[in-house]
């Protein structure tokens, strides 16, 4: 049998705990099925004093995760402390140079230096590992980085953040606004304190960055995702979709356009018959297509202790069993020049919703415009009987809403139709729009 | 640049040139993602003449595909002929022997040769290799083996043949019977001249016992898969299906019962709101549940040329890059024997279809008879009305049908229920029996 491999982890929050507490059940079954034994010899935390319900004392604490990292006495380095710069990025950089292999479920750290990681981490022949960075238990990294690579991929996209998921869900099933739904998940421990991040749009387009690279081979480039989060989702939009046949839908895509890359997250109408729209909850799901595959998708649990800690652990039997690949699936050196496509750009369908004075020649205005742009229109609903919950106010009003379908068009003409409706002034307030995807996988239709 | 890796493919159908054609069209490509190239140095094949679109004139010719396997001039040997014996079997053995690596799509062989050819690879310290044996481009195998290490699993299960999933799917949508849409699927080349091996469960079950190993760490034991095929079904069981919130789906599964291991293929009832139930057409899907990981499905196109080559092309890059993992997750030697729960002992629902003469007590006679074995029923419909296709017949016949659902019960109970229910004499032919699974995934519920 092998040398055991030697694990030093610094972050001991659930994830890292679980980890911890899991090798520790299990490690005799692990080396068994590896041939090689894997032990904890380092661990590093803020609060030493802390119950994590796990056994330290075989662990060498340390107080100092740069210290750990370039431990003599550990092959890899398990990065669970988060964040994209400070001790994450100075611990990894360090074990990285010290020769120690790195496992990370950083995603802030790889989108926003995973080219510069990965170089370091070939430079000094060792594995950087983030399985649990991107969409939890689901083996989306691996799979993209070893079983693809026959295929050009045209798109990726997926639900990739929980919170999201889960106040969407909400919000359609129990009928109420997205600050109560925020509200509740906050009290339920789904949703942070600061929301931003998530509700924002922030953490799905981190681990689309990493996607990106991993599906198009180019360099991370985080800066480049255009992102919008879920805040202004109404009751009036969830309505208006679901009597369209569609369901709203936080998605982070990423398209090989020809002419550059496309990153975007935002919230999406999905037909309600799509498996994508099934995925509920706190569940995560990633769709991929290329030419010789066709359609995949991966549908898991996105977060949690138990499935994160899972992926952190896969990472590990592949150090154990020294399968190390790239990081991105090929040598860094290898990675083209990210090339953005102009987001403005994108084609599909739209929908727009306005709050528009009860006026004569209001309507025919918007049409006018949208016509102007050379943008036909799917369909005009333009009654508040489908609104149950505004009729109050519509009839105490003199604006009514007005929801607008487009066929497939440009972005950069529903935004200059949007912007001439704006200065026409027959609308109350800002045009919303949210971009369709007919995006489809697995109906075999 | 290390040396190339020689590629010999036995075996030139529509996937075995579809993987010679990728290979030539992105060789450049290929080599520096992995920083090795790959060239097919031999083939072997039935029809030397016959044109498949690919230009063989760079590789040697071999009539004999044992002699191909034994060739000194090949590091990989490609086994796309098929059948669980004879060339294939012989071939592969000679490979192994030989030390060379082997990439197969071929699921009679690992099912029924599966735990003896992971010994030989073993042995000769090489690669067994078979990501496109189980449901095509779905990484499933590398999935399970090398993904879910810190996990007990408890069940998989999945649609893994495409003619059975296709003709349950048309016969839902077209309301037409069983044989007319396999005859129309014949016609489309979504069936065999012979369907017997799809339609009649026997390809699903090899695909589940191949899984079964990756899952439990056993030998594979496809004698011990229960095996019912789809042949039966027909509008009555789709309707009562429909009217009850179920479709039909034809399901491999196997469970760790905790008291061995189950493995059944049969048509089954889904909750129509459940992912499973949304895999429709062509398409495969595999669910896996685990104890960490919670629920995870994988979901795409489990046949045709493209895809498949895909997956066998993505087991060449993991030979390729010197990515050699046993052939089901963990060494040979600790495979544990297969210990084989009672079947009859499967827990769940059931549905009972029965042709019943219509005479007083009978309904009476047959309640009688699930009771008497502990059963209790969730619905008992009689209303030849939901049945309009059956209508004419009932209108001019003595007997009429009546569905019964049972709550959670065991096999071994409704089994013996219906053997009394058949000796009594009330109904005029056997029942018909399908097993409801509520197994859920990913609906966050």
């Amino acid at each position: 049998m092998t040398e055991p491999l030697r694990i030093g982890i610094a972050g001991l929050g659930t994830v890292g705990a679980s980890v911890f507490g899991i090798l520790a059940d299990r490690g005799a079954e692990f080396a068994d099925r590896l041939g090689r034994s894997m032990v904890v010899t380092s661990v590093c935390a803020r609060d030493r004093s802390r119950d994590r319900g796990i056994d330290l004392s075989g662990a060498v604490w340390f107080d100092d995760p740069v210290a750990l990292a370039r431990s003599g006495d550990i092959d890899v380095f398990v990065e669970l402390m988060g964040g994209e710069d400070g001790h994450a990025k100075l611990s990894v950089e360090a074990a990285l140079r010290a020769g120690r292999h790195v496992v990370t479920a950083n995603k802030a750290l790889l989108a926003t230096h995973g080219t510069a990681l990965a170089r370091l981490a070939e430079d000094h022949g060792v594995a950087l590992n983030f399985e649990a960075a991107v969409a939890g238990v689901i083996p989306i990294v691996k799979t993209m980085r070893e079983c693809l690579g026959a295929n050009r991929i045209r798109h990726v996209y997926g639900i990739m953040n929980g919170t999201c998921n889960y106040i969407l869900t909400e919000m359609e099933r129990e009928k109420r606004e997205f600050a109560a739904v925020l509200s509740d998940a906050q009290d339920l421990g789904y949703a942070e304190a600061d929301p931003t991040f998530d509700v924002g749009g922030f953490d799905t387009a981190h681990k689309l960055a990493i996607l990106t690279s991993l599906a198009f081979g180019t360099e991370v480039s985080f800066e480049d995702v255009y992102i919008e989060g879920i805040e202004k989702i109404t009751q009036q939009d969830l309505n208006a979709a679901a009597e369209l046949g569609f369901r709203i839908k936080l998605l982070g895509v990423a398209l090989d356009t020809g002419n550059g890359i496309e990153q975007r997250v935002h919230p999406t109408m999905v037909p309600i018959d799509s498996p994508i729209a099934d995925v509920d909850g706190v569940f995560n799901a990633v769709a991929i297509s290329g030419d010789h595959m066709g359609d995949l998708m991966l549908e898991g649990r996105g977060a949690g202790a138990g499935p994160t800690a899972s992926a952190v652990i896969a990472d590990l039997f592949d150090v154990a069993a020294g399968h190390i690949v790239p990081a991105f699936g090929r040598p860094a050196s290898k990675l083209a020049a990210y090339r953005q496509a102009r987001m403005r750009a994108h084609e599909g369908g739209y929908y727009v919703a306005l709050e528009l004075y009860d006026r004569p020649g209001a309507v025919a205005a918007i049409a006018k415009r949208m016509a102007e742009q050379g943008i036909s229109l799917e369909s005009i609903i333009q009654k508040p009987r489908m609104l149950p919950h505004r009729q109050e106010r519509v009839e105490k009003s003199d604006t009514m809403p007005v929801v607008l379908i487009t066929h497939d068009t440009l972005e950069q003409a529903v935004r200059e139709a949007l912007d001439a409706i704006e200065v026409d002034g027959h609308i109350s307030s800002s045009p919303r729009m949210i971009r369709i995807e007919k995006l489809q996988v697995g109906t075999g239709k």
